[in-house]
Formats: C-alpha cells, structure tokens, sequence
C-alpha cells in the first residue's frame, strides 16, 4: 500500500507554491507583464558565459565515456579540490579536496548534512525566521527542529532565548547568513558569541553540537559587505553552499557540504555524506555538472540588478512607513505587515496583483517577504502599485 | 555527534569496489592493457551524437534562464510527457506525463518506488542473485529485504519458494529483468505465472502487492530477443528505468519512475515521489539532462559489442566446462566457479590479472561475475589467459 507519511504530506500544500500558481494563472488572463510577482526565489540573471563555454568545450573534446562515466561516488577528485582550493584562497582555510562532498544544491548539502550529525530524538534548533524546508529536512531524519524567537531589532541571534533552548538533547544548530527570508547578514560579533557558547555548552554537555551552516547566498551581499565565513569561527561546522544563485543554474542542482578540517571526525564526513546518498539510490551530482562548476569557482553572475532592486523597494517602503531591516544580502526582503494578520494583508495585496509571502511558514507571523529577482523595469512598475495598495488600505 | 549506523556502514566495504580498486593498482604496476578487469559495469561504448548535439543546442540557444532555472519539483512536463509516449508507443501502454517521475538513474528509482509502497515492518522479496545495493534500498527504507532462492536451471522464479516466503508482511516485490547479475531475461509466461500468483494473494490477504520493476538493461538483449514489459503483465507495478545503460552516460544519473496507470493511487505516485525527494534535497534531475535525454529517448548507444563479446565469452567458458546460463542481456555473464569457494577461485584469477567478482554478495555463493563491457580487443586477449587459469588449478 502506498505509504501513509507521503501521502499525508502531500496535503499540506506549500503556500509560496500556491501563490506563484496563483501568479502564473493570473498572468495568463491579463498577462505576465502585469503580475508583480514576488514569490519566487528563482534567480533572475544569466549564467556567465564562461560556465555555458565550457559545458560545450567538455562535450566537444572529452571522450563521452569519460565525460558521462560514473563520477566516484565520493565525487570527482579534481572537482572537489579546486573548490577546496577556492575556500582556501578565500576564505583562508585549509580543506583539501577530501573535506568537499558535492551535493545536489544547498537543499541536498543540509538534509546530508543533518543526518551526518545527527540520530533520532535529538533536537536541532533554528532562528527565525527561517526557510520552511528545513522541517522536513529535520523530520526525516529523525530527529525534532525547534525554533529560537528571532531578535526582531536586527535579526541577528537573540542569545537569551538561545541559551535556554540549548539544552544536552541538541546535536546541531542550522544557521542561514545571509538569510533566507530576512535578508540579514551575521556580524562577526554575532558568530563570535555564537561559537563561545556553543563551546562552552559543548565542554559543558561532553558532546558534540555542530553547526549546519547554510550558506547559498554567500556571494548575493550589498554594499561592499563582507559576509564573515561562517566555519572560520567555530571548528564544528559542517558549510552547506549551492552554486543556483551564484551562477543562476539552480535547475542544475549542484553544491556541497564542506566539513572544517579540524571538526569531528572531519575525515569521515565525505564518506558518510556518501553512504548517504548512497541509501537514496542518488550517488554524486552529474558528472558535467561537476566538471563544468569546477572551472567557475570563482566566478558569479553579474547579481548588480538585485542590490538595485533591494534599494528601490526598501525606500519605497519605509517612506510607507513600513518596518524594515534593510537586507545586507540575499534577494529577499522582509517588512512587517501593516495588520497584525499578514495573511489577510497579503490577500488584500492580491487584488492589486502584487503577489506576497505572508511570513507564517517562516516560523514568524506579522510579516512579509517579496522575492525581488525580477527585472528592475517590473520592480519600478510595482512602486506606485505599492502606493496604492497602501493608501487605500492603510491610510 | 557523527551518526553512528552510517559510520558502521563505512566499515562494510564493497567487494567490486575493492576489486576495482585492484585492478586499478595493478593497472599502474603493468599497465591497464594487461589487467583484465570484468569487475565493473560502466558501459564502453560512446553516448549516441544526437544526445550531445542536443546538448550543446540547448546550451547555444535556449534562454540561460530557463534552461538552467528550477525544473518543477515533480519534472519538467514536456520531458515527462516524451517519456510516456515513448513508452506507450513501443509497449502498449496508457502512460501520461503524470505518471513518470523522473529521477537520479535506476537506483534513485527504485529507492524512491520502494519508499513509496512500502511502510517500516514490511517485507519486500527480491530473487537471488540480485543487485547487492537492493539491501540498502530496502533497510534504508525501515522494510526488511528477504531473498528468494534462485531457479538454478535457467534464472528464471522458482515459484515453489516464493509462494512459500509470500506471506502476508510482504508489500513488494523487487525483480531486475535483464538480471545483473545472471543475464537471464524473465519469459512471458515466468511474468504471468507472477501476475497470476500476486493477483491471487492480494486477493487472499486484502491489501496491494506492489512490484518494483528495476529495468536499466531493457535496452540490451541479444539474438533479437523481446524482452515482455513487466508493467503490461500485472497493474501493480512501478517500472525503474535508467538512460544510463542504453545512452552510455551512467554519470549524468538520470531515469525514471514509470507507475502503471492502472495501479492503486497511479495518480498519486509521482507527488508522493516529489515528496521523498524534496525530503532529501534533492528535488529533481538537473534541468539540462531531462531536456536533452527527452530528445533521445528512442535512441541507443550501439550496444552490438557487448552482444559480440558475451558470444566470445560464452563459448570460451563453456568449452572449458564451466556450467554457464547463456545470457538473453545486459553485459554481465554468471557462470558457476570451478570449486565450491567462489573467492578462492576468483582470489586464484587474480594471480593471472583476471578480475572476476565472487557471486556471494549477490545472496547467491558458488558462482561469479563478469562485467563485459569493455573492448573486444581485450577481450579476445583475455580469452587464452582464462584457458591457462582454468587448466593450471582445475585440470
């Protein structure tokens, strides 16, 4: 018989799926051109050349049974050591190729991720606001996600209440800097109080608490910011990366999780991603795939168009007089609604067209978050439309 | 803490991979040219042209947007949709694109089919010799993996002992037909004598037998031989299928999951698979691999060479007395060893740089493998290297 957790599942339907339906029907009775959808987290700037050139030289030139063989099933060595050589060059650590398990995308790294370090019953925290896949994530493996209150003043980590979640049950925290909805970058000031307290609860607990660091929009910041790398501040840190938004291929499924040379069994951590991927029937990323990604480590699209986008919304809004942390990073922004009920605000917004996240799944009510990877053009278009919904709503 | 059952598992290393990795020591003391590896089933022949024209098309001229943005988390409709007609047209059958999901090869079909049908407790019955992985698949999944013995005679069910081990636990059975590692091919009338017995259990115990069709050698039969599609015998059925035997690109991980449209919950089965991936992170194929393999799915690698060197083989073996079922498919052969300890027999061919895999891990002892895929050139060389191991240690 068909199981009955799955098909249980497939009743709690996702509401940014229902809205970007919502928005995909919408545009075909009165055209795409007048949804302003921001529901979507799909990138929108081409790939750069350079990755589309060297797909074509790989299949050109590379004999077909090397190219598309098996890939070892920890990965392609010369792959993973030229990203590892890319965080080092970076970020100044000292992975080797042996530290870096490709995944497919970010969202792969951190399921591999949490069942490397954790068993059923333990806890797992997170803060919100956070990415609504990361209960399941959890779930599946066993063990119970649980959510520390977000420091609403500037969305870094409200410690306090950190402190009294971090009980002996929890194996892992799952971070997400910058951050997926709110747009918040951690301070090095942040990730240095985080990592002494999680050594001092580890020295404390006698166990191990890891840290899952998910981290796909590491190269989408605003600014000039420079984003702390994570793994730098805390040896047990597992850093979960996807190239979708970097290079705009998130179709493509490729990442990693790469494990800190100095965590535990830090040697081990590749293989055991890989008895994991294994048990899935998945095995490695696409062997093209992998190949190609290699040759553009250090490279990204040319993400200008969101730091654009992000300034133009965040001045159209707080002169609504909208409370907003301005975004460091990513290509989200998270205002408070302007009811308490942001469900019922984002329903009003659909008569305007303007398509909105209400901010429940993200484990924090009373807000909303548009997804601003979107032409600048639609994005001035929506400006006055904005307005408008407010006047007439709110004021 | 690092999860203990899949830090075990790393303990448990596999016999081809080690003999793979022998063989590729080896290779580099004497050269590859003179180690005969059967070991490892990667196929050697070049993918078809068409599929890197495709490739390179797509890569050319599609919007990078689109073709690298995310695939629908259920597959792209249009791929989906190739795939069913391709399959209606050649076998018969009522598929829509709904009822394909596509996935990361055979494995990853087979994993998900089995999360699908199966709840933790149940049993799932697959056939000696089979695929050692399918006991991961299985336990994985909470079910338990019990093996029918094999029909000796000629590989096809020995349904004296299945009916035996059909009790009422059992929610699914697993079969691979071409088998790896016996070559045979199940007859039509072995699939309607299976049909008819599953068909008359679930009757008698009142829930659904599902059967798991794992299908990557379809495509590879030799002497013109029909191979009967599973899923035209028996309603129940999920049929596993990987492009990576008959495309030659095990690499790129991508097939499907094909559930009869007559099945329990047919519609529901490739949501529910959506569900198990999204769990995983793993979502869906990369986008560029479905569009291209869509364009390709009534072609084939030229795959007369394995049919020419099975022919080498079989000949030479049974003239040296092995007792050997000639195979209808795939490129593996499973003749019986020359003494009752196959890897004492296997660890003697070694001393001649034949690379023979023990049948043990298959649930089947006594017999070993050969994987014939590779050139005929060696193949032909290898043939008087066995006639001095056999004559050496058996005559």
């Amino acid at each position: 018989m068909v199981n009955g957790q799955y098909k249980k599942m497939l009743e709690e339907k996702s509401i940014i799926r229902q809205l970007s339906e919502f928005a995909a029907d919408r545009g075909r009775q009165i055209g795409y051109e007048n949804v302003f959808d921001f529901s979507l987290g799909n990138p929108s700037v081409p790939v750069p050349e350079k990755f589309t050139e060297v797909m074509v030289e790989l299949l050109k030139n590379r004999n077909s049974m090397e190219l598309h063989g098996y890939s070892p099933s920890l990965g392609i060595a010369s792959v993973k050591e030229k990203i590892a050589d890319s965080l080092n060059r970076r970020f100044g650590m000292n992975y080797t190729g042996n530290h870096i398990f490709p995944t497919t995308g970010a969202a792969g790294a951190v399921a591999h991720a949490l069942r490397c370090v954790t068993s059923p019953g333990d806890e797992v925290l997170t803060f919100a606001p956070y990415f609504p896949e990361y209960n399941l994530y959890v779930n599946m493996t066993g063990a119970q996600l649980k959510v520390v209150p977000a420091n609403t003043q500037n969305f870094q980590i409200n410690f306090e209440k950190l402190e009294e979640m971090l009980t002996k049950k929890v194996a892992a925290l799952l971070i997400n800097t910058p951050n997926n909805p709110s747009g918040a970058v951690y301070s090095e000031e942040t990730l240095k109080e985080l990592s002494d307290l999680l050594s001092r609860k580890q020295k404390e607990y006698g166990h191990d608490i890891f840290l899952i660091s998910d981290e796909p929009y590491r190269e989408i910041v605003f600014g000039g910011l420079e984003v702390p790398y994570v793994s730098k501040y805390y040896d047990n840190t597992l850093s979960c990366y996807s190239y979708s938004k970097s290079l705009s291929l998130p179709g493509e499924r490729i990442g990693y999780v790469a494990a800190n040379p100095k965590c535990r069994d830090a040697e081990l951590i590749s293989a055991i991603c890989g008895q994991i991927s294994r048990g899935i029937g998945h095995n490695c990323p696409p062997s093209i795939i992998q190949l190609a990604v290699a040759e553009v480590v250090d490279q990204t699209s040319d993400m200008s168009v969101y730091e654009e986008n992000m300034n133009l919304l965040y001045d159209e809004l707080t002169s609504l007089g909208f409370s907003c942390i301005k975004p460091g990073g990513t290509f989200y922004i998270f205002p408070k609604a302007l009811e308490e009920n942001e469900e019922a605000f984002c329903r009003k917004a659909l008569a305007y067209d303007l398509v909105l996240v209400p901010s429940g799944s993200f484990g924090m009510p009373g807000y909303f978050r548009m997804a601003y990877c979107i032409d600048t053009e639609k994005v001035k278009r929506s400006l006055p439309v904005i307005h408008r919904f407010v006047r007439e709503n709110y004021q």
